[in-house]
């Protein structure tokens, strides 16, 4: 049983103006996806549980639990080809395409551990390889491949334990957004 | 009558990990130097007063009401000369010197109003020209000109006149905080 989190980012959530949900990798990492994945309860309700792949990115932002020009998503991670490692990114009217190779996620506390790793992705529209290029960008985080490979079939994993990705969604488009 | 703010900074104040004071330059400027110079409520009692001047960049931290590795600050911002415009930066074993010139700050709702400026600043200790380049940095907030000319002698102004500048301090070197 999952202990309720105390925090919640309801409708009427409202912080003083100048407060953000700015995590730094390692917070994502530690306080959010490992959390997750070992079904341990999370230290605020923030971030939508959402299969990611289903949807355009446009359909997204209010799919989320807040966000003003980034959102964040828990979302699986599936596989292109039953035995093999490459992911499936094929996404509703188009598919997203890395723009770099993994990036180690480092503790910044004492001993230098690697405890995860991030991926830059860009939205293309239509068919590999002639998608057109979108402005909406994703960092997708994971936690190393050894903890993370499931133990057991799909039917009987923990919820948990299928949304083994947390994405950080955001268009390039500067966003603008009032103030009174 | 000042109204008291709701929120508060106080050391048992503690939103969940990832949330962090992160204000844009314009919430800056309209949320809390405008309201502190025009006496209005806060949204949040966060921001110290205090002659930043007197003091030391690393004496500076603790004394602010939250932050881990930027600090905030309304401080008077006084003149070098009764009758001149340069300001005294002069400030307990060194002084801060400009590392440019004022950058406007805009509106970014309808048509683009400037509000207020901006100005980096650079700690060097022991006496100008000669002073050692330190690490402390800060950002220096201030409305505009035609706003902040006091119209009556110090002596009679309003302690919210008296603050007119909002420092935002750090230190170049990464600091580095846990996560548990």
């Amino acid at each position: 049983m999952e202990i309720e989190p105390t925090f919640s980012a309801s409708p009427n959530f409202q912080l003083p103006p100048g407060f953000r949900f700015h995590p730094s990798d390692e917070e994502l990492i530690v306080h959010y996806l490992q959390r997750k994945v070992t079904s341990r309860p999370l230290p605020a309700h923030l971030i939508t549980e959402i299969d990611l792949y289903k949807y355009n990115p446009w359909e997204l932002p209010k799919m989320a639990l807040f966000g003003e020009d980034e959102w964040y998503f828990f979302s699986p991670r599936e596989r292109k080809y039953p035995n093999g490692e490459r992911p499936n990114r094929a996404a509703a009217s188009g598919y997203w395409k890395a723009a770099g190779s993994d990036k180690p996620i480092l503790t910044s506390c004492g001993i230098s551990k690697r405890i995860g790793v991030k991926k830059a992705l860009v939205f293309y529209t239509g068919r590999a390889p002639t998608g057109i290029k979108t402005e909406w960008i994703m960092v997708e985080y994971r936690l190393l491949d050894s903890t993370t490979k499931p133990s057991r079939s799909k039917g009987s994993m923990r919820v948990s334990e299928i949304f083994n990705a947390l994405l950080r969604l955001h268009i390039c488009v500067s966003q603008k957004h009032g103030a009174n």
